[in-house]
């Protein structure tokens, strides 16, 4: 499971807080943790408050790759942000993301093939979220040729569903799981797929939350997903990651694969 | 979700205890229990070492009856002991099970018209359990043939497409998930899918068990699953079950699903 930490967000008090202050602490430690947990990449994003958001993802992104060479998603509607973070990375980064927008691929996977980066297309273009698989596949098709068009190899390519939240959008859950199915035969290679997992239990009370993302995810693996954006410090989450892969045979198996995986 | 309650079986020594000395409080307790926690029918298995299984058969099934009209799912290879519970069934009951030997299917598809049973039929023939999501379809499609040939509905058929041990057959669980998905598309009306969940984590460590169980229970109602035979003692196996269906859209949404669904 490729785990992008969701982590260092500025919606979150203490990154925006971190920002204002340009306290590196704060930001280093979160960085540290969630790749001590199990993520693979962490997402980077200013939040909704900054007042110079270009500059603030310039100093967040030289912040952690103080600490750490891990991949960073650099997360922003905002072509000049993104290329700020996408120039400050070290590692291959990630645009998260592009819509269906023609405009917006032509900025992005441009923005992509200069700094040769991976991108998550979401499902999503000017009449918002199409409430079926079909609508979704529609879209993700429009991705996949454009970035084609682009000379992005779609195996660079994340194709993200768009999961809304059960407690308001439930007819949306089955239809991501077919969406993640049949992504998978829009191209050779394959595009990979990946889900903003916690946006399923948003609004939900705050004691069935980990549950419903776990149990999401768990079927969303079943589907073939291959990422998530996640809390990636939730262990019981983790686990069911680890043990999905497992059952789809992604990872070889033994007593002890919690720990196996852990280590790796 | 459909949950049969694996409990009753004389494989474990509570029931082996209670047959041979004609106790039926424990038998009784384990049926009242099991409901409790969930179960929409209750498996019944006279297991490996009864002397006189028929004569077992027909006292577990009476003894259940005396306290519940739940559905039992008489589980038996031997056709006489399969005849004696069905006849003794109050309850539409359901065989557990059949397999894709046609002499097998003569006969348990035979007794299904006569005491108007649902059928459990296993993707597994002669030459054992195939090794991918094909061999089993292919087998489900000749167990859907014989149903329709019996007389049976398609809506009245469970597919099992027998799920094996993770820690030695790790390459049957994307083919069983297939195996499940595909099967649907067998017949009109939809054959139903069932799974004897517990055989997934057999032998695996007892730590691991439950976190195995209920994330493939989790996968496999994402790809369609409709029933379980189980441990419906296990209360976050069950909760997994409840969210997985909530978020395929088989139960509406409230905060409080987890009550809600268990006072139905």
């Amino acid at each position: 499971m490729f785990i992008i930490g969701e982590r260092i967000n500025g919606m979150f008090k203490d990154v925006a807080e971190a920002i204002k202050k340009k306290d590196k602490s704060v930001i280093q430690e979160l960085a540290k943790k969630q790749i001590s947990c199990g993520a693979s990449a962490l997402d980077v994003n200013v939040g909704p408050s900054s007042d110079d958001p270009k500059e603030a993802m310039g100093w967040l992104v030289k912040t952690i790759t103080e600490v750490t060479d891990i991949p960073l998603a650099i997360d922003t509607t905002k072509a000049d942000v993104m290329e700020t973070g996408l120039a400050s990375c070290k590692s291959k980064p990630i645009i998260n993301s592009v819509n269906a927008n023609q405009d917006k691929m032509n900025t992005l996977f441009g923005l992509a093939k200069k700094y040769n980066a991976s991108v998550i297309g979401l499902t999503i273009d000017k009449s918002g979220i199409p409430k079926d698989a079909d609508g979704r596949l529609e879209l993700a098709i429009k991705i996949v040729t454009s970035a084609m068009e682009h000379g992005i190899s779609t195996s660079d390519l994340y194709i993200d569903a768009v999961i809304l939240p059960v407690n308001v959008a439930q007819v949306h859950g089955k239809e991501v799981l077919r969406t993640i199915r049949e992504s998978k035969m829009l191209a050779d290679p394959a595009p990979k797929t990946i889900l903003g997992l916690s946006n399923v239990s948003q609004g939900a009370p705050q004691q069935n939350k980990g549950l419903i993302n776990r149990t999401f995810l768990a079927m969303a693996i079943g589907a073939g997903l291959d990422a998530a954006i996640m809390d990636v410090s939730d262990k019981e989450l983790v686990d069911a990651a680890i043990t999905a892969e497992l059952l789809m045979e992604k990872q070889l198996y033994c007593d002890s694969f919690l720990d196996a995986y852990r280590k790796k």
